[in-house]
């Protein structure tokens, strides 16, 4: 039987990598088999990528370069990780994937959804998850998170200004609502446990 | 003034560096600033791309997700150093450009000229070279050059079956047949200084 995919996606410190790791536990305790991954990134080579868009200064890639290089990174990670381990029946958790390129280049970053949606067909022939989780935090909790994370240092991408990341969570919002079979909004606030609930609760109609 | 941009295409070993070099050269001594640059490659962020494309084993990349690479490498190289030189007056030599990727991913690597000439539209809005010299060589002579640059060792893509290079090489000469403004066809045969002379009747026109 074919797995699942899910990807995971919302603003910086929102908790992604936290639910990630207690969705993984739980669906291993339910007898499947995981693998998590993340964007840009999850494989040998599109980690490469990774580090030229995530290390050096603010200019250092335009915005069109910057937007190839994550669906190179992704076609990648597509088809040498994803479809591979969803085809063996596992369920894939990302941290991250399309969306996040759709919100932060295409749409805080200005190139357009359609043009990002378009480097997705030619690059992965536009693969979409099964179910994305979108987590959501109030926007003062969330500037708040993010503030206690800069103390650790941003990345290129992380580091950019209050208005563009306004700019992504409202990119998140529409697209959720524009997809809501595929989109699950998850309140993220409050304890880590509290949230995971949510998402096992969103997720009931995949595990069947 | 405007400078002019110039792009130097054809396969593997056919002396494109050679020619590049005595242009730049004779360009000099009329009084114009030349700048020689390459593909993938020509700016730092671009030589970074360079070293994940040519480097590693021949399966590292998809052949989608090198041709996001190099079109990622072009919008670099376009915006920040082949627009600017050429908008302060000077004019810029480049070893290989858009028909190397039209050639090499688009037609040899089956992904569509039409697709490849999409990503360069996104990237870099489909900015072309004032003109383009390809260096031709008979068949047998291309090969027998390839076989002794072999010696010192080939890179991802130029190590490629000797059908992927005669795809290119028709893929280079259907682009000139098309486009015969842009393209002028150089006999890249004999001595090179007579391939020179070729090369300086052939940009007569661009040089008032």
């Amino acid at each position: 039987m074919r797995g699942r995919f899910i990807s995971i996606e919302g603003g910086e410190a929102v908790g992604k990598s936290t639910q990630i790791r207690l969705l993984a536990e739980a669906l291993r305790a339910d007898g499947r088999k995981v693998t998590i991954t993340r964007e840009p990134g999850g494989t040998e080579s599109a980690e490469a990528i990774r580090t030229l868009l995530l290390e050096g200064g603010a200019d250092r890639w335009n915005a069109r370069s910057e937007a190839l290089l994550f669906a190179a990174a992704r076609a990648d990670h597509v088809a040498r990780l994803i479809r591979p381990a969803i085809e063996a029946g596992g369920w894939v958790l990302s941290d991250r994937f399309i969306d996040s390129s759709r919100a932060y280049q295409g749409v805080a970053g200005g190139l357009g959804d359609e043009a990002v949606l378009a480097l997705h067909q030619f690059g992965s022939q536009g693969f979409l998850p099964d179910c994305t989780l979108l987590l959501e935090l109030p926007a003062d909790e969330a500037a708040r998170r993010a503030t206690l994370r800069d103390g650790a240092g941003s990345d290129r991408i992380g580091g950019r200004d209050a208005a563009y990341h306004a700019s992504v969570a409202q990119a998140f919002r529409t697209f959720a609502a524009a997809e809501p079979e595929r989109f699950h909004v998850i309140d993220a606030s409050g304890e880590s446990h509290a949230v995971q609930a949510r998402i096992i609760a969103a997720l009931a109609h995949l595990a069947a």
